[in-house]
């Protein structure tokens, strides 16, 4: 698999690893980027990560475009691009899917060359500085496909996943967000919570062992970005919040009855079933 | 700084850990153990933690007693060593302080060789194969003196978590205890609901990002340590529990109401907190 070019539209921790490894992988003979903050497009330029700076049009020739933006806008430039060149094919990396794909449907039609995609890699900085080679390496990716999707068109995005490093999978997008709904927004939910809380408090609860930090590491991520998923993702970001809710009303209870045994088992299970998760 | 003989009673991570790192800087001529499980005791022993298996009573004739046990069974240990020896220094590692400082003076009254300590610092294994040299390097260490508590046994304290490459700051045990509450116990509570969630969904549910992962690290810990320290931290943990649950119901309303804004603002003020606290 050897592209001419591939197109990144938006230039930043995700789109700026994909591009980096493009390059490293020795994909793409050329890369060219958008971004509508001119300075992180400059700033990706220099860095290497892109080849060319290019506008709309430019990037709509190209045989490959990837659109790495915040969630809301990711289904206007699909649109767009594939209007402009029905024969380039393009692929999202959002973190919410099922709205993306009604969008681009709605607006065009099944028979069309999009694939949305989600890597499950990221760190919690953003920007081109912090794209870097190898974040996709061993990660999974997740391929929502929607009706009507060609079996070429999917072995397209799986081959672009492998090239990159990535172990795929596949589900309808209404699960892609309900799962991460679960496993990705409400866990981001909960540690802007604590930092919040903790914030609040006076200095002496900034001694923070190696939990804390660890739970609130995703924190630190970019607010465009996730205000967006949040939104985005609403019922299931909404539902996951209460369904916690309740969970934690439980383990509340456990402790306030001081039933010892209860707790222990309670703990027990979450441990075995963490250690089962990690392998 | 050099102990003629070193007791640890639970020899476990931490005060494992201790013993490997006491060894390391070469603090101790004799380092002994007690565990009330024997096949733990037998391991620290295999593993060279330890250079003898003892019981309490040889503990006690110890120049320093370092008590590591889960934190109900901790008042206990010191009284029955303080009792045998007055002379002794016992210092403890529970995570939790009031109740067990509280314990020891009514018992001992106040002008008692004990230090109470907490040790920021710890990793989700357990057990003698999980200590290791080195854990405490650079962590911070509280100590929580108590009323009459003498300058001399504080400064001992001081040197003692020094020593093993701790950073030292002082709180009193209630405030400890609160703080703890928030910046610890409140997490874990968090973590282990959030694998619980999850452990009743699907298997699709198992694609778990880096977020997750860390997120739910600690709920790999011992059952056995936590379930303890929330029910003798009880009330602080449950007055946490409740404030991080107002603090959610706040953030679902931002969602809720689509507010976009808002929920901007609110995940950089988490964000900015969140770098501060990093450093």
């Amino acid at each position: 698999m050897l592209f001419n070019s591939v197109g990144i539209i938006g230039v930043g921790l995700i789109g700026g690893s994909i591009a980096l490894s493009l390059k490293n992988k020795k994909l793409a003979k050329s890369i060219v980027g958008f971004d509508i903050n001119e300075d992180n497009l400059n700033r990706a330029l220099e860095l290497g990560i892109i080849d060319k700076k290019c506008d709309i049009d430019c990037i709509s020739k190209c045989d490959v475009v990837v659109v790495s933006t915040p969630v809301s806008t990711i289904s206007e430039y699909i649109v767009e691009i594939l209007k402009l060149n029905r024969d380039a094919r393009v692929l999202d990396v959002g973190s919410v899917k099922k709205p993306i794909v009604d969008c681009v449907l709605k607006k065009l039609g099944n028979d069309v060359n999009y694939i949305p995609m989600h890597p499950i890699a990221g760190t919690e900085n953003f920007g081109p500085e912090a794209a870097f080679n190898g974040l996709f390496e061993r990660a999974f990716c997740i391929i929502t496909p929607y009706d009507g999707m060609s079996e070429g068109l999917l072995e397209f995005g799986k081959s672009f996943a492998q090239n990159l490093g990535m172990v795929v999978k596949t589900m309808t997008p209404e699960l892609h967000d309900e799962v991460f709904g679960y496993v990705s927004h409400l866990p981001h939910v909960i540690a802007y919570t604590l930092v919040h809380l903790v914030s609040r408090k006076p200095n002496e609860f900034s001694f923070v062992g190696g939990g804390f930090r660890d739970y609130t590491r995703v924190a630190a991520s970019s607010e465009i970005m996730w205000s967006d998923i949040f939104l985005m993702n609403k019922g299931n970001v909404l539902k996951a919040i209460d369904e916690y809710m309740e969970n934690l009303k439980n383990f509340k209870g456990i402790i306030e009855k001081e039933d010892k045994d209860s707790l222990v088992e309670y703990l027990k299970q979450a441990r075995v079933f963490k250690r089962k998760l990690d392998g």
